[in-house]
């Protein structure tokens, strides 16, 4: 563990959890310096694997979820590899899991070992069965709401949005039951399932009142933004871009700069409308959209970043992955937030720390996931006081699996 | 306010902000108990008329984003109102913004009125610039991975999912600083970046390590799950379902649901492939698909709900944003998530309360958007010590508004 204190220093979790949401929360608390307990069956769980892979075939889809916790390997099918968990639990006396929190993991289980225990249970439904991003992102209404015009089928999001709000709630569950148990002593246990997050955000940004009052349905409609004028033209170098204004002053700046300040009056007097008004834009936005290509298609990407930036104009490149890594100075060194680190076996890359910058706290350092079982004998020694000859007991008896940093990059090559 | 207490009663912070991010990170404390003022320009903010609309021109979104907020109203351009806002800024002792924190909203101006202050700063990039989840999506790879296999262009997201998680992280980052604050007695600064946030997300995917070791390209691929057998089928009934299977167990449930162990079994020996491999079922996935479609095709949605119901098959169906209200139970007042409440003036629709549920709370009950400016006379009375006469004074040189509920609805039709 870093010897830099961060601004959650002191708080300790362990963490029960496969694939985004519940990684994410926890990695979420480790970046801001909380010391993360993963447990993990051993092999690794459902996600060890989970794409992108890189050539070695380790997953770096895992190794971007954990980084900065600590791995614990234990056999989670025997009783004392159970028990060594449930232990590890009582001792950090937080725990976070996406696993189902019934029998040995149920909260009633577990607070009869830690009365002050607070627990956050990620669930996939209220009721607690079982969903995922990729099942709940269907119920929620944006695949009918996004794609081209002429597409007739929903659209999915490659992106697991929902699974990565939950993520940051869960952290926040969790920092607020700890706010609680500092000031009263008391435990409890804090439910989140996926469904009602993705929910609660569908009426958060008024899509339930639009579709009860009946108002406005929304067809799909590209890259129009919805509600104001946001659209994506191509540049005369096959690149493209996006541009935005949601407020007078963006658009006001779009025109000046693609100097169309005569053409967008012309149009005025021509329509009869007020391009003053947001809504008119919206309305008007296959109009405008064909006013304004000419301008880009007659030039760079270089070029119009050079004729936007300083100006009042809202809009971005898009970029590949690829791009994105090679091309853009925010993914970079020159950008605190990231660091190039070393993933064992794999390669150097650059890593994220933390988004959240802490005027009273320096950076910490971004560190790598761990390797699988690489803080099983640590953790066991630490939390539970065992000792030398009792850990290697215990993985003789292969209830637990302890690597070690040098020798484990081969032998698992 | 409520008088029930919630996880976060006792905190209390001011609100400076439009869009997205900063008054979803404002309402997630606010649904918790926290008690969040929200300042406004005289008639409303750049985000006051953001689209979905009610038939009546209300924002259903900012009805949706500021629900259980108290509401300030204040000419922002007069000296007067400024010293309002930073008098309620010092006296609540947190402040959240994506207002430039430039000038009188500085970290530096504000601390010097209170000392202990916590200020949350969101920005679009880390070098203060503005950026909008519209315009930092197309850079973060995902547009280009996003949409049919045919379609040549990148494909934006309806979703602004890079704010809602800013929104979230904002909660985290204020939290963090509380508990840092109820330790020490020390205030600080906590900046984020919409471009950071959305950055690191694409960096814990394990996209920009992939990106970065050239491993994996992801060419778009439709609704194809990514690196797992995932797809969406038609039903006879003309609607469509999502069927994902992340792991064995849940491949095996749907082969044997829909009658298929025999056949998936020649495949497996016609191709020499073993499908209890998520790599294989992936790179079969277009042969998997055709041979799971006909059974779809062959049933309703509800013969495929009630067939797949009690399995472990992982699967969901497409909603429209209507069908999601007036089908799926999950948005309904079954679930204690939900609350019909009145929006004054445009009817009774379902409002979501917190996705949190905390063992040692009552859920609060949901309140509704503030009017704006309904709470600008008991902000200046509880806060400031301000008299009714002076208030009134106030009000009548235009430096600020007090919305009344029952004349507003009337006044403001």
């Amino acid at each position: 563990m870093s010897s830099e204190p961060g601004i959650l220093s002191g708080l300790t979790l362990v963490e029960g959890s496969a694939f985004v949401a519940a990684p994410l929360g926890g990695m979420t608390l480790a970046q801001l310096g909380a010391d993360v307990i993963r447990f993990d069956q051993l092999g690794g769980g459902l996600d060890y694997h989970r794409w992108p892979l890189a050539n070695t075939g380790d997953s770096l889809f895992w190794a971007g979820m954990n980084k900065g916790k600590r791995s614990l390997e234990v056999d989670l099918g025997s009783e004392r590899g159970r028990e060594l968990v449930t232990d590890c639990i009582a001792a950090a006396g937080a725990f976070l899991t996406n696993f189902p929190a019934r029998g040995w993991l149920s909260y009633e289980s577990l607070a009869s070992r830690r009365e002050d225990l607070i627990m956050v249970a990620l669930t996939g439904n209220r009721d607690g069965s079982s969903e995922v991003d990729y099942t709940v992102n269907p119920a929620t209404g944006f695949p009918w709401a996004t794609g081209p015009r002429n597409h007739g089928d929903p659209l999915n999001s490659v992106l697991p949005a929902w699974d990565i709000t939950m993520g940051e709630m869960a952290a926040v569950g969790l920092l607020a039951a700890e706010r609680h148990r500092s000031r009263t002593g008391d435990g409890q246990l804090v439910c989140v399932a996926l469904s009602d997050v993705a929910f609660a955000v569908v009426g958060h940004l008024g899509r339930i009142a639009g579709a009860t009052l009946g108002a406005h349905e929304t067809p799909r409609d590209g890259n129009y933004l919805y509600g104001a004028f946001g659209h994506d033209f191509a540049t005369s170098d096959a690149r493209r871009v996006m541009v935005v204004a949601l407020t007078n002053r963006q658009w006001n700046a779009l025109v000046e700069v693609s100097g169309l300040v005569d053409a967008i009056k012309a149009i005025e007097r021509a329509m009869g409308v007020d391009l003053q008004s947001v809504d008119e834009r919206f309305r008007l936005r296959d109009l405008l959209a064909a006013v304004l290509r000419p301008w880009f298609e007659a030039r760079t990407l270089a070029q119009v970043r050079e004729a936007f930036t300083g100006t009042g104009v809202s809009w971005g490149a898009y970029q590949t992955f690829s791009q994105l890594v090679h091309e853009d100075p925010r993914v970079s060194t020159d950008n605190d937030m990231w660091e190039l680190v070393e993933h064992p076996g794999v390669g150097d890359y650059l890593m994220p720390g933390t988004p959240l910058d802490f005027s009273a706290f320096q950076r910490l350092p971004v560190r790598p996931a761990p390797l699988l079982g690489e803080h099983t004998e640590q953790v066991l020694s630490e939390l539970l006081g065992l000792t030398a000859a009792e850990i290697g007991r215990l993985e003789r008896d292969r209830v637990v699996h302890c690597a070690r940093r040098a020798i484990a990059t081969t032998s698992r090559a």
